[in-house]
């Protein structure tokens, strides 16, 4: 087999790859937009034996040969196929090591605990869960050591979603967080507090919706190449550039939950929309780590929509939807409101400040799980007693505590810390661009287009052609730097709490 | 390889060929009932890989010797596996005949056709469209020539829908409908004629939307097995018992045509669900012919929701849904506004008189399709003319002429007579359910569950393991027999149109 035979090889089979995977989403997607209740069972096994020919065609002997040729002549390929030679060398690394009939149990096993979860969260009955949850733990410890680790086991977790990511890093990361947001916290508490109870009115479900619509719209979210449906946990998924969905949930009483789930999706959704050409249809055309993604997320939520300047330019529009509730509220009493700092239950609801406490309490949960033989029966008063030692308060019930979060029913251990490090990639890149374009005055004259188009340029279209060292280190000259963040939340948060 | 050996290796070959189809069917499901616009490209190719994968194991040496041990040793095996033997060697024998690239490549046409005419028909644009259609006729007709005939070409598409089915056949049959219901429709004309009025107002979509819930729930449809969504052709699909999606539309003006297509839908959706579960699982697992199947959502749609006595038990219900159009609309001068007969362009809002008259037009035109050389852009004027001839009236434009239906875009040709046979099994099936349990006054007091047990006994819970003849000559004690249609029709019509 020479270098071209090789890589026709490798693309061939990545491409079938992609195509089961193209079939497993939309299951996927459409067990959490509204498939009948009885459906799951059937539709579970038909996943788990996409999943098998996945595996097998992951494990076949012409992939370790064509990888074989190619890893060899990696110096006579271009750019795009070097990286994907890389990355499917060390997807098929890690693998390897996982017994064939225990993988794919698992993504059967995971598919259905997805709806067992859905229901228990909605019935507030963590028993019922419980059992699903222990079997992915286990699969997951499992996994852990047949990959191996050398200082910690969680290691191994953090790297699946956040390349070279190690709790010798994250430690002091999340401490040094701590260490300036809990002052920065207590000093909030002190000062007088801001009003929200126009908030908490009741806003119109079909009124909001066609809002989420609009606003995804303004920022730049194309209708033609994706959807905007409703789910009970937020999420984006990506078929390929030309087919990105996203989920939020309204609430007629959490009107606020809704407009920035939309925004935070929607930001996700662009870096999928905007990958380039070149890339789409391969398994780089995709955003590169969690962190990077969530970055675009964070941005578009908090430094765009919980921007003044944002809402100088949209809020009477908003007030004209919605006059009952908002016509006797200023654009200053507005933005005080959807930036109110209240310590509480709900991580997707959580204000900027508290956020990253949350996170804080579902990675060191998740290092015990990992570091000690936790008792699934213990870990609602595991989390409890955490939200009452770093948030002051005290989950009333498994819905507003341990069953809140979709992620562990997805096997998804190691995934948290990334929310913490896009807020903080976030902050670096808006430091960045500013810059480059004056971000409030495009904000506040409605030109989203010029803050997108930056985001393309120097992100998105590289998809996971570039590292995320690369990408932050070319944007900004440096790599991950907190104090931006820091400075921010300080400066934002002085100003509300001051003027007030 | 022995018997059991080749029994298991078919049934592995045909769960698998399940699996792929459940993909498949997902996908399409997708598309029509909100995929992004953009998406379509990749999921088609997607559909053509799949396509690709089930015509491999469908050719695959295994099955080929697995059905040569099984039809030889088909005395030892029980009638489900018997029956499947019969089935998936016919299946094949036609497969075989035609050429691997051509069959890929005309399932991917199809699905990028179907929605290329739903946005012809949207835009009521022929033109658009019209290459697709010729490529499929052109694929069409190849395949009747690879499958091969005896008397005449369109016989071979007509068995697809409906085995043993022949021009030879339908020529008379319709022959016979038509001697008796154009003079049936000519006296009609002549009565005075009924109120309908109320039926053109304006009826709130929400509010029909929950009434075409209420009432598929009503009738029996099982929603933690099923979906109703919306689409721009009513359609049901089913993944296997558990799980039965079916779609209808709403237009404000146009207020029966949401609950009849709902109603019929319904019908076939529950013959779906209804299928026995020692066969759910197998290809027996789905309804015999499009036959029987149409007889099922013909019967609800008619001789159910057409029925004075299912209205006596609704009426008040509806009416208090829609007080401001109804409450001054007597139940007989509903009943008789939802019958009334009126010539009109669209097949699926036709009355039952007339109904079998826009079959016949599709009958006559496929059939000259097969025969002769028509070119494509001939098509919207020989349509046009047809209706002229037997209904009196002619097209104004694409919409309500040549592209009312999805069916020549999914390349379904020979499928449309189904429905003049399905009308005529409806009224053999009441007549026989009609002995043994007094229809009736099951609706006039609301036991829908009878008539569906009735249906599930006889029809709906052998799936495909009986015939179609077998199905129909033991609850009938006859074999297909039109009388019972039209003595229906004359008893009906003369009643409704006599005492006005």
């Amino acid at each position: 087999m020479d270098t071209k035979q090789a890589l026709k090889s490798l693309n061939n089979i990545l491409s079938e790859k992609k195509k089961y995977n193209h079939a497993i989403s939309l299951m996927h997607w459409d067990l959490e937009t509204g498939a009948p209740k009885n459906s799951v069972n059937t539709t579970s096994e038909v996943i788990g034996f996409f999943s098998q020919k996945i595996y097998e065609i992951m494990n076949s002997e012409e992939l370790d040969k064509s990888l074989q040729v190619l890893n060899k002549d990696i110096g006579d390929l271009d750019e795009v196929s070097k990286r994907i030679v890389y990355l499917t060398t060390k997807d098929k690394v890690k693998l390897n090591k996982v017994p064939k009939q225990e993988y794919v149990e698992y993504t059967k096993l995971i598919s259905q605990a997805q709806n067992i979860w859905a229901e228990a969260r909605k019935n507030d009955d963590f028993a019922t869960f419980a059992p699903y949850l222990e079997k992915i733990i286990k699969y997951q410890k499992k996994y852990v050591n047949y990959i191996g680790y050398v200082n910690h086991p969680y290691d191994v977790l953090l790297d699946d979603y956040e390349e070279g990511m190690t709790v010798a890093k994250l430690d002091p990361f999340f401490n040094g967080l701590r260490e300036k947001i809990v002052p920065l916290l207590d000093k909030i508490k002190k000062q007088s507090q801001v009003r929200v109870d126009f908030l908490k009115k009741g806003y119109s479900v079909e009124k909001q919706k066609q809002f989420s619509r609009d606003v995804a719209k303004y920022l730049g979210f194309d209708f033609d190449s994706g959807l905007l449906k409703e789910s009970a946990h937020p999420f984006t998924l990506n078929f390929n550039k030309y087919d990105v969905r996203m989920t939020t949930r309204y609430m007629e009483k959490l009107f606020a939950s809704s407009i920035f789930s939309t925004i935070h999706e929607t930001g996700h959704a662009m870096y999928e929309q905007n990958i380039g050409d070149n890339i789409y249809n391969t398994i780089l055309g995709t955003g590169v780590t969690l962190g990077i993604h969530e970055s675009q997320s964070r941005f578009y939520e908090n430094l765009v929509g919980k921007n003044k300047s944002f809402w100088i330019n949209q809020y009477s529009n908003l007030q004209s939807i919605f006059p009952d509730n908002l016509s006797k509220v200023s654009l200053n009493e507005f933005y005080k409101g959807i930036n109110c700092v209240e310590p509480g239950f709900i991580r997707v609801e959580a204000d900027e400040l508290t956020y990253p406490l949350h996170i804080l309490i579902r990675y060191e949960i998740e290092k015990e799980i990992f570091e000690k033989n936790i008792s699934i029966s213990d870990l609602p008063t595991l989390w409890n007693s955490k939200y009452e030692e770093y948030l002051g308060i005290s989950p009333r019930n498994f819905k507003e505590g341990v069953l809140q979060d979709v992620h562990w029913s997805a096997g998804l251990f190691g995934y948290f810390p990334t929310y913490a490090l896009g807020t903080v990639y976030a902050s670096q890149i808006f430091s960045a661009m500013n810059e480059k374009i004056d971000i409030n005055q495009c904000l506040e004259k409605g030109e989203l287009s010029s803050i997108l188009k930056y985001l393309n340029e120097n992100i998105h279209q590289y998809g996971s052609l570039k590292t995320a060292d690369e990408i932050i280190y070319n944007l900004s000259g440096e790599y991950l730097n907190p104090n931006h963040y820091i400075e921010y939340l300080e400066k934002k948060y002085n100003s509300i709490y001051t003027d007030n």
